[in-house]
């Protein structure tokens, strides 16, 4: 359908009202007076300001690609496990294929660089957009009829069009109450105020959320109750959790009620790595075809909107690359529309090289290939989540208990505790107040973080520093050691002082790391945190 | 230097009170606690959210190049003229050299997939900054020393961080009052207000900038003496004007003296064709080494600024290729930070393969190859500028005349009316009423365009229709008969009515149809115009 239509959705719901007083003093596509004309045959236009292809200096771009079966899919035989330490030697000559893109297109509908390489459509490349809107329709399978993508430039530039199109300065924004800083970094300079909506074992809470929007007081809150959340419902980051279904059903129920939009930023959706199981209780997992492949992992909010409310943001940055700036929104066509006005006038279209690779890599592959690579990769991380919690387990004394949060949910949380020293003498009280736990988590099922939640109080300065000041001071200590962790306070949506009660945080990202790094990270973690709780 | 230095540049001159209320709320960057242990050596880090670059599936990138000499440096021999149409049958075979780029650097420096295609830094690569530094050094020589460059994803993208890094809303914007209307699209919509500032043969007029500054008056204007001015210097976008250097002294001089901030928007710079001369008076010009060739050129505005006021936004879209989306600022250091804070919350940062494929050309190239580019890509401007008024010549009859605007400035005005048709019978009086010219420009010495001014008064119609909608009226009928020309009512910053007083305008390019469409082109111009004074 064109992104061009406008408002109606096919859901009989009008959601106009929640564009931005910016979004609304945009124009209409600049170019509708021309649109008429451009297809005339034989038309000769001397309207554009487009350089000739002619000049473009690149005759032709190659890519060489991995082949969709690069990674294994069982992650339980010793040649799989063996094979995730060799990745790292590069000792293996990887599987590849290629494609070649010339300056002019040998069949009509070809890629070719004279049209990737020229000014185009803030939209994208039309073979791209197709090949996008099918997987849409394939894998998330949104709840109505008439909804429409759109390729952007990445989640980054994505959120940005979406504050410049949704909020207006001095509104609020529903976050978790930890949560993805550059998401705030975007919207905050626009004062554009968190609202945190407190969180359990599945990412945002539905109570919470509820009674934030029940109890709003707009004059003693000095806003408006806020018409917009911001979720990351998959591998949230930082907190690693995953909501299922349900949860994503209460969320989706109240936004209804109270008529807010649903902003989906999900680039971990395809890091759905499943339970955490210790490595001696570890079985084999069947492979899956591609229907029960997408069938096993925790479903968008797409697919349960029936009214148009929910803006997702997919990235191929996690299962491409970072550096390919590209990603899509799929959203109900009112908001494709004016997400694509902006984007005309912020990054002007996404970049042609990245369109030609990516493009020319799904195409190569198709969706059968893809989907192969995305079953590949979710091992991969699969391994390396493992792996960092067998190191956590192996370096601390471990304690799993079945964690009670909300009504319904509940997941196994695991305490880590100092593993007493291997002594001749007998242990000393000091040893035994060491047994206690020192930080406690919940193993991720998705994504690429493990967030640990620290029990420092019997740090002997905790009184006199204060929570987050002891947090910032062990964080101090490890990066003098040698190994960085992401401090918990850069993921709080609201100013974070010295004292502010509450735990402290770490980040630890098992997504880049060597398992040897990993390793010798948790271990230096480890005598840091010994030495850290004797300190005085 | 550091991009991270405030404010100081070395020039004594505070500009921070430029700075909108949005860049103030905008943080520093959010890597500084960290920034501090990053090349710690043997550091293991658990901090980020990076994919393992072994996931990336591109093993290897190649590109084919055209060599640097592919287009002759000489407009005048038959040979050359003779080539220029073969460059449109695509039979000769282009020369070319090419590069391949791999996932792992063979040498430490190498550009690599690992690092191109990770999440990176929103200053870009540091190959492509290294060459874009040099070159602003060498090419356009900034007036004060501790200039700073910083890579962008394309002058609209870099517009748009100009526009939310000084402008508030409702300030004000100082424009030519033919102006590029992308601009105004990504300012108006955050209540930016165009100030149009008249124009003359070179461009913006220094003496309508001075007055209109001069005599501001806040209350009735409703907004406060704009502190803003953008301005396309060379081969202004519509109206193929270029300011010579005593032009752009005289605007300078004003805008230090009104405390403004001057951002030039200069994709045409290389594209400086030279003087017009008609066909039979033109004469061959010399081969230039490459210092005379950037002396030739009229210099941009950071060669005359002392203050680092001058915001100059360069884009490899002309030069290289659109699809690239990828340009630079050069601009004081302060200005530079805000606009990497803003990049880093809307882009994050420059597409990976576009840098690859960039900094591969160039690196390829090198700073001589690049130059002799520049300079037969200027040549073949020129002779598609030299067609296009060639046609305009044969196919209406042309009188010159010297036009006389502001005090010193003189440039060759053609005034073009129909010429009568070959007929048997004597010339009737409505046919002498045609030699009356129709439309009169300024053949451009720079850019894609040529900038007719219509003089539609004898039109029957034109007294009941006014003038814009005489000038779309005949704007639709060239459309009609299957030639695009661009409206000149699209190029008003501010909103044109149907009967608003002044000529009507048409903007003609030549940059990317083939000869044979331009004179085409304006053969139908010719018979509509034709028909249409005819017409009542």
């Amino acid at each position: 359908m064109s992104l061009n239509e406008k408002q109606n959705h096919g859901t009989g719901i009008d959601l106009s009202h929640h564009l931005s007083k910016v979004s609304r003093a945009r124009k209409i596509s600049p170019l509708r007076g021309l649109q008429k004309y451009m297809s005339k045959p034989g038309l000769v236009s001397l309207a554009g300001g487009l350089p000739s292809a002619e000049y473009f200096p690149f005759a032709s771009v190659t890519g060489e690609l991995l082949v969709p079966n690069s990674f294994p899919l069982n992650t339980e035989s010793e040649s799989s496990r063996s094979w995730f330490w060799k990745l790292f030697s590069r000792a293996e000559k990887e599987r590849t294929t290629s494609f070649t893109v010339g300056k002019y297109p040998k069949h009509p509908g070809d890629l070719s660089l004279e049209s990737s390489l020229q000014y185009s459509l803030a939209s994208g490349q039309p073979q791209l957009q197709e090949i996008v809107h099918e997987f849409v329709e394939r894998v998330f399978q949104p709840g109505y009829s008439k909804w429409a993508t759109l390729i952007h430039t990445g989640n980054t530039a994505g959120f940005h069009a979406v504050v410049q199109t949704i909020l207006n300065p001095g509104e609020g924004l529903m976050v978790s109450e930890w949560t993805y800083p550059g998401a705030m970094a975007i919207a905050q300079p626009y004062d554009i105020r968190a609202v945190p909506i407190g969180m359990d074992s599945e990412g945002m809470s539905s109570i919470s959320l509820r009674q934030t929007l029940a109890e709003w007081d707009e004059s003693a809150r000095g806003m408006a109750r806020p018409h917009v959340l911001y979720v990351i419902p998959i591998g949230q980051n930082p907190a690693g959790t995953t909501m299922r279904v349900a949860r994503k059903r209460e969320i989706y129920d109240i936004c209804v009620e109270y008529d807010v939009i649903i902003v989906e930023d999900d680039p971990y959706f395809f890091l759905q790595e499943g339970k955490y199981v210790p490595k001696s209780e570890r079985v084999s997992e069947p492979e899956l075809d591609d229907e029960a492949f997408i069938a096993s992992l925790a479903p968008s909010f797409l697919k349960i909107d029936y009214q148009g409310r929910v803006i997702r943001m997919d990235t191929f940055s996690k299962t491409v690359c970072p550096g390919a700036r590209l990603g899509w929104f799929t959203c109900n066509p009112m908001f494709a529309e004016r997400f694509e006005r902006t984007t005309e006038a912020s990054a002007a279209a996404p970049c042609g090289l990245t369109q030609v690779y990516v493009a020319s890599l799904l195409l190569n592959w198709r969706y059968t290939g893809y989907m192969r690579w995305l079953k590949g990769l979710r091992i991969q991380y699969k391994q390396r989540r493992d792996h960092l919690v067998d190191c956590i387990a192996e370096e601390f004394h471990m304690q799993r208990t079945i964690s009670m949060e909300g009504i319904t949910e509940s997941a196994t949380m695991y305490h880590a505790s100092l593993k007493p020293k291997r002594s001749f003498v007998p242990l000393s009280e000091k040893d035994l107040a060491f047994s206690k736990p020192l930080f406690s988590f919940i193993a991720p099922s998705a994504g690429m973080f493990v967030w640990l939640t620290l029990s420092l109080e019997d740090h002997p300065s905790f009184s006199s520093l204060g929570y987050k000041a002891v947090e910032m001071k062990l964080w101090t200590e490890i990066a003098e050691a040698g190994v960085l962790f992401a401090p918990g306070a850069m993921f709080s949506p609201v100013e974070v002082e010295d004292d502010t009660p509450g735990p402290g945080h770490f980040r630890i990202s098992f997504s880049d790391s060597t398992p040897e790094g990993m390793k010798k990270a948790i271990g230096v973690f480890g005598a840091v945190l010994r030495k850290f709780m004797q300190a005085s």
